[in-house]
């Protein structure tokens, strides 16, 4: 039996040996590890730093006076950095789970994507957390940025919760159980302290006492900042966030408050760290600089390059640590593309080349056959002085001929004849022998593997890259014969890595086409569908086995995801207690799939009742008794901690649980969610006066805008956010709410993504809308602008989600954006100007114009619609209309004629004319017409419409062009028919942006 | 090398395998690791406990910008506690010191008295600081009370100074240099936070914001105490107490805010202990209760004793853990008469037996050769019935007889006659074997045993015991037997223990005689004067060998200590720098022989000048290398430490450092140490008005009471207390000051202990009373009065100083002890009550008794002339008289004469008579000599004089009472005969104690 005492001695004595300074707990309460300075100043600047120590991490929101088997309100986290990242920073964290007793080949260790953010510290980093047969046991960070600064040299940060892995390996369920040293449990040596200071945390600590502390700590770390003083100026920091989190814990924390000291510490610890900087700069950096410097360059001209003499076989591996799911595929079309790209830029791609794609989270693969040995040969020329100068009179080489051919290492008589941009020119034509294949790639393959990009990049020790996740090898072979090339210091060559438990996890592998074979030899599928297959059969066959099957269609998305979470998929069934099938099917699920990435079970057919099993699928062979039990294990805890939660909120009204969201930040200047719940009641009320709504939906609206977002401070979206809406639904139904009420707050949070149902019902897509209109107006005045990969608040996703309730919502097609934005900017707490609010539309323009190309309308038919992006139901009927239109021979003269209009017409010219002023018949007929088509045009019609009712104006037109000179000397005559023209341009400008169609 | 780090993990592993939990440090400042609550809390109460953890422990106050080779604001404590003491405490600590690589054999480890007391946390131990080649490397302790309480069971304390530790095993002179871990020193490490926690603590707190703190955590603490909290409570004590630390080490803390802190501080501290023990036992002590119980009683009866048949030889060793040097002696002496007087009182000494005594630090011996085997034989005396109840008229047994004979089982006839009180009674006369010696001596030694107690006494897990330290094992053998009891659970044998570093440490002596010889064997001598011998010769050998010599005649308390502080002396020359003899002499000396018991080596003669060696005495085989050169590197640091001092004292003059004494608290209710040194010159002052004072000699009391304690705030003197005084002289020569003010601000301090020099002037002997004085009448008003063996503030040696002084110094035999208090009493800020003075007077009275009775006074005359407590002087002169009056016939005749009246004159009786209701001729005769003796005696007179003038009394009194009735019928004439006899009796009355005399 590993004790808790054991483990953290085994940890302490495995960092120790890997060169970690062992340090001590910070002696003032941190709520995590990284708070120590130990990390967060140390990862800050060029030294080098590795150290290790154990840190008891207060929470006092975690207080459960010890009653939570899985809560505390101090956790005892382990923690690693290793500063600069080692590059061998996985291997070394399994080492220490093996010190720790548990066998890899028997567990299913996975490094699961997870990043990692604190916007209060300015701190964030990529990584995973890593899984123990489902169990969340370590965070593993790159750690990219602290304090606001960006990390050089990058550090690895490795974050253990000791107390979930202890129960874990020693099998309890509720950590007053686990075995703190022989002979005394967790609850013994620590039970009186976790109620007390829960008492203290939750009941009793004296708020006006906390709030001074609060103060006084804000103010000492500030003056610590002012005599340049950043270790004691941080330890007043950490004080500060602990009053904060007691205050929080006690409910004291008002939304203005909360956000004003949110401010505060981020200021304190952001000048802290740039102190820190500069102090450690100061004393000459007396741990040394391991920032980043380029690597050593590489002479690809140094190199011997291999030849082949026949069409071969290039093999392509880009070895990474674990990418996210939806980088792999991702990232292997992007490097196929770019291989194939570049060969057939080199002329090295021979008839009948076939390329192949595969990839895992841990790899990316292309291989290529038929690459022909070099490129085609072809001819230089060398242009010489002009054919007049290069030979005299007598027509012996002047003194310019002989200088070019001492330039070019020949003899005058060599040179011969060029022509050149239509010159003749003395000159040469060298014959240029093609590079082989080999030189080819190694001057490719760089390019390739440093232009590799992701969603969110970093940076690790690698000079010049930046990835989702590390790069760790490059395996780049030309039949038997390794490419030779070099990046970031990392070199190409003919090892691959297997998993890493294997014997011998390097392979070396003789030839390209080996490659895939070996990979499979050692249990790795890099091929993606075969993977997907792999899971689909057996998972299949295994749920058939309990009884049930999966729904595998509608699992689709989660079966991608897990067909790039593994390189070697091995289903496992698991089950759980049917009691917990009381539970709402969405919990059950939702911790399943997003939390936990397992397949449910359903009835016969895959998409029936759900059934108390799972599918897990571990990466590797392991022992299915062992994971089958952990992952149970972890199933039956979240289950508990739902099934506590869904208990505690029945145990209180919607209205109840609503007034919660008074204690929920929005952000600090648009107020809490209630403020927000509020505005979003609000909006949708201004919105329902623009459209027809019977009684009963407005009833239904009117109730269901009481309850807006109540769920949100419900211990279980606390919990599980990703229910929001759900929650609401079954607590309103379960309160006794009208079923009309309850759906339309499940509704108001649909879409959740692209794709998604919308609302069902009005009453819920107006409270939608409203959602995201308030978002949008909201954030938007104040600045918080989505910008790069940073979207906090969702607001691509609000965009979206806002035109497609109003395309596919057909009673609101009438209400624009704009006019929903101006009725949510109303009710803003801010000023929302007219310059934000068009920002805003210009923003949801923009979402429109990208899900109209997403649907497969052509870009300039896209393009061509987006004056409408204010009404997206009509865009959208525009652009397909449109796509119809651009074949049709009619719309088309009338575009070409119109076009003629609008290209003659000077930016700004204003419509108006005098029809007396025209003197061609031509003038006449078009101004016939026109006033004939403007009556006759009904306002925004379908695009079909207006074709037919404008057409009359195409002939007229050319007619008008062919006899009537615009730009006629007389200016007055000039400005009455270019305004009369402008008057036509009115007539149609807004129906399309015609230029577009060119 | 081992790195700090692998020391910290090393011993985490050495007392996890001892089944110590593991636990972390504080994560709030905590001064020392005792107040993290797995020691402050958990040794309250009778719960089990086995902890160890790393404590960096703040100490705001030895901020020294990480300058000072030896002194860090954070030191790292390694802290262990077993509760209860598991009987080899002291072996698992070696152990420990194994697992650091530390070769026992090689180096000198010893135990060194060392007693632990904070009366802020209401906490004291016994105990030692553990040596290392003279190195202090860690306190060890039994903890005896925390927060007010009793623990039960006693825990052992164990801390580790690591900086210490590894700066001596890795020879490094500066903390900065300890290789922290592999490639990192402890200044790269911590350095910067050393530095700017310097600056935070000693410059840059604010102290407004600080004293803020303090206030909120005290009232935080007290809330939390209220909600009966005791955790939180306690973490906030830790959060105050550090708070006043800041302030403390900012300078902030004047004499009465640090008063009321530490009241309050106390009063927390207390009251959370309280609660915690309250709460652990309404918990019902989840650990478990090892609180001490009574022993299984043994029954001496049921136990085969031994029996030897011819005289033999015992020997009893009883073993200890290391007592204090001054106990040995002690521990001896009552053990060998307690021992005698038993077996004398038994009959079992023998004609020519001999007792010997043996005594070392470990181990108390008492050997007696000729034991009887057994107690003489005795009969005993059984009374029946009265002889004339016992047989009837024929002679024949009456029932009463028959019913006797019947209950002494015996036949009728063979009862007898005995006669008892005078009376004849039927009865028998049974003769009683006397009972073999082991059986005498198995009741005879547990009572030694139990009976043991020293000045300062402990408990340990040994129930019914206390002393000194804890007794771990009982030889008991009579020839070749041992003789069998048992003491608290413990069986004495033939075991005993030799070096803790020998192969076997446990030594199984065959019989009493071989004990000796068997420890001598194994290298420990026994015998104290052997041990002294064996110092003496060798150490002078090696100062010889030097070119020196050691003053043993003036080194005598110190060499006495050195023996009891080994087993098997082993003196080791060692030498330090000669630079340092720049130093003043006492600086060195005072810091060899106090702090490191070295004997200092001089020039030719051993009284000469320093020479810069010294010899240090080992126990035990060791490796003489290594052990010198462990000890000249503590020397040096020690000196490096004093040099500093004394350099940074001589930057500023005598006033300057005296301004300190303001920051410096006497106590509570009497002020700072500048209000004491106030007093003192006013008091001197006052006592000089009542003695002749020449002009020069009152200048000099002038200035040194200006200057009266100045050096106590010096930093010399903080540090080295023992110095106060000789520095005080050295500054104030350096600063130019008259030689006899230094001189007498040397001799104020005088005499620090029983037999020191007294003041050598009048003005010093005016300070040091005035000293002493006010010391008295200040704590005896506030009614910190000496209780038990707990006098913190010295009253006893205050007392035996002030008599030494009076009775000492010739010019000042005029002052009274009341006078002198009367004089303080009016200086003190407090009220001094009659009671108070008097109960000083008395107490001073006591130590005056006491000091008497030392000088060899037998106790009659010394409490005889008691009376004259108030001037010392005159009592020590009286009893010197008084002893020799005793073998003087006229003054016994006198005495004889006067005890007559004093027995007569009942108590209470008034003095007055009316000469003319006498009758008798001796009642006149009496008044006659009366009247001419009251005229012509002295007043004050010595004794002897007091005699001849007295003695003419002394037959008329003995005719008085031959022919006097005193008693009277005549009421009148009685009352008038005892009033002339109560006259006669204040006449003689206040000269002596006479009834002392009879």
């Amino acid at each position: 039996m590993l004790t808790m005492q054991d483990a953290l001695i085994r940890l302490t004595d495995h960092w120790a040996g890997h060169g970690c300074l062992i340090t001590q707990p910070m002696n003032t309460e941190v709520g995590a590890g990284t708070l120590n300075p130990a990390t967060a100043l140390r990862v800050l600047g060029p030294e080098p730093w590795r150290v290790a120590y154990v840190e008891p991490s207060v929470r006092p929101d975690d207080a459960r006076y010890g009653d939570n088997p899985n809560r505390l309100q101090t956790h005892t986290q382990f923690q690693v950095i290793l500063k600069p990242e080692p590059g061998d920073a996985q291997q070394l964290y399994l080492g220490s789970l093996e010190a720790l007793g548990i066998d890899l080949r028997a567990h299913d260790v996975r490094f699961v994507e997870d990043d990692w953010a604190s916007p209060a510290l300015g701190a964030w980093g990529l990584g995973w957390e890593v899984w123990l047969d489902g169990l969340e046991i370590t965070q593993f960070t790159y750690f990219q940025q602290s304090g606001g600064l960006t990390l050089d040299p990058v550090a690895v940060e490795l974050t253990y919760g000791m107390e979930r892995i202890i129960m874990a390996l020693q099998g309890v369920s509720h950590f007053k159980d686990i075995v703190y040293a022989p002979g005394i449990s967790y609850g013994e040596a620590f039970g009186q302290a976790e109620y007390e200071m829960s008492r203290y945390y939750l009941d009793d600590a004296d708020i006006g006492t906390v709030r001074e502390l609060f103060e006084a700590y804000a103010a000492e770390a500030r003056r610590m900042l002012d005599a340049r003083l950043p270790v004691p100026a941080h330890s007043y920091v950490l004080k500060c966030s602990q009053a904060f989190n007691v205050l929080d814990a006690r409910g004291a924390i008002g939304t203005t408050e909360r956000a004003r000291a949110f401010a505060r510490m981020r200021r304190l610890a952001h000048d802290v760290a740039g102190l820190w900087v500069e102090r450690r700069a100061e004393l000459e950096h007396p741990l040394g600089d391991v920032s980043t410097r380029p690597a050593e360059p590489f002479d690809p001209a140094a190199v011997l390059y291999p030849e082949i003499f026949a069409p071969g076989i290039f093999a392509l591996e880009i070895g990474v640590e674990e990418l996210p799911p939806h980088e792999v595929g991702r990232t292997l079309d992007h490097v196929a593309a770019e291989l194939t790209a570049g060969l057939e830029e080199a002329g090295l791609l021979g008839d009948g080349h076939e390329v192949h794609g595969y990839a895992t989270p841990r790899r990316v693969i292309v291989t290529v056959q038929g690459v022909e040995p070099h490129e085609p040969d072809t001819e230089q020329v060398v242009k010489g002085p002009r054919l007049s100068a290069a030979f005299d009179a007598e027509g012996n080489p002047t003194k310019a001929l002989q200088g070019f051919a001492r330039g070019q290492g020949v003899d005058p008589a060599e040179v011969g004849t060029v022509s050149v941009g239509g010159g003749e020119y003395a000159g040469l034509i060298r014959p240029i022998k093609g590079r082989p294949a080999a030189r080819v790639l190694a001057e490719l393959l760089p390019r390739i593997v440093e232009g590799l990009r992701a969603e969110k990049n970093m940076r690790w020790n690698a000079p010049g890259l930046s990835f989702a996740r590390p790069i760790r090898w490059l395996l780049a072979l030309l039949d038997e014969y390794e490419v030779p090339f070099e990046v970031a210091g990392m070199q190409a060559g003919r090892i691959t890595h297997v998993h890493r438990t294997a014997t011998t996890s390097d392979v070396s592998i003789p030839d390209a086409g080996a490659l895939v074979p070996a990979l499979r030899a050692h249990g790795i599928e890099p091929a993606v569908e075969r993977r997907r297959s792999q899971i689909v059969e057996t998972a299949g066959t295994l749920a058939g086995g309990a009884g049930g099957a999966i729904d595998f269609p509608g699992e689709r998305s989660l079966v991608e995801e897990i067909v790039n979470l593994v390189e070697e998929p091995v289903p496992i069934l698991g089950s759980f207690d049917d009691s917990y099938l009381e539970l709402p099917e969405e919990i059950l699920t939702t911790v399943m799939k997003k939390h936990q990435r397992y397949l449910p079970v359903r009835e016969a057919g895959g998409a029936g009742r759900l059934l108390p099993y799972f599918v897990t699928v571990a990466n590797g062979d392991c022992d299915h008794i062992a994971v089958r039990a952990g992952n149970e294990a972890v199933l039956r805890a979240r289950y508990e901690d739902a099934a506590f939660f869904f208990q505690q909120d029945l145990r209180s009204t919607p209205e109840e649980i609503g007034r919660g969201l008074d204690r929920l930040t929005f952000t600090e200047k648009l107020g809490s969610m209630a403020d927000r719940a509020g505005r979003i009641r609000a909006i949708a009320a201004g919105l329902a006066e623009r459209i027809e709504l019977g009684e009963a939906e407005a009833a239904v609206l009117r109730r269901a805008g009481e309850l807006a977002k109540f769920d949100l401070a419900s211990s279980m979206v606390i919990e599980l956010s990703g229910l929001s809406g759900t929650m609401a639904r079954e607590y309103a139904r379960r309160a006794g709410e009208d079923e009309a009420v309850a759906q339309a707050l499940y509704d108001m949070e649909l879409p959740r993504s692209a794709g998604d149902a919308l609302p069902s019902g009005v009453p819920g897509a107006l409270l939608a809308l409203a959602d995201r209109l308030d978002l949008l107006a909201g954030l938007f005045a104040v600045g918080s602008v989505p910008s790069g990969s940073s979207d906090p608040f969702g607001l691509r996703r609000a965009a979206l989600g806002l035109t497609a309730i109003l395309r596919g919502t057909d009673r609101l097609g009438a209400l624009t954006v704009e006019d929903g934005l101006a009725v949510a900017a109303r009710h803003q707490p801010v000023e929302v100007t007219g310059e934000a609010a068009a920002e805003a539309a210009r923003f949801v323009a923009r979402r429109l114009e990208q899900a109209l190309l997403d649907d497969g309308h052509p870009i300039a038919v896209v393009r061509a619609v987006l004056p409408h992006a204010g009404s997206p139901a009509y865009a959208e009927r525009a652009a397909a209309d449109l796509g119809k239109l651009v074949n049709d021979e009619r719309f088309l003269r009338l575009t070409a004629a119109l076009q003629r209009v609008l290209r003659i017409v000077p930016e700004g010219t204003a419509a108006g004319y005098d029809p007396d002023l025209f003197q061609e018949a031509a003038e006449r007929r078009l101004h016939e017409v026109f006033t004939q088509v403007r009556e006759a045009l009904p306002e925004r019609a379908p695009l079909p419409e207006f074709t037919e009712a404008a057409l009359p104006l195409a002939h007229p037109i050319d007619q008008y062009f062919d006899d009537v000179m615009v730009m006629a000397d007389d200016p007055a005559l000039r400005a009455n028919r270019l305004g009369f023209l402008a008057s036509v341009r009115d007539l149609v400008g807004g129906v399309l942006d015609w230029p577009q169609i060119a």
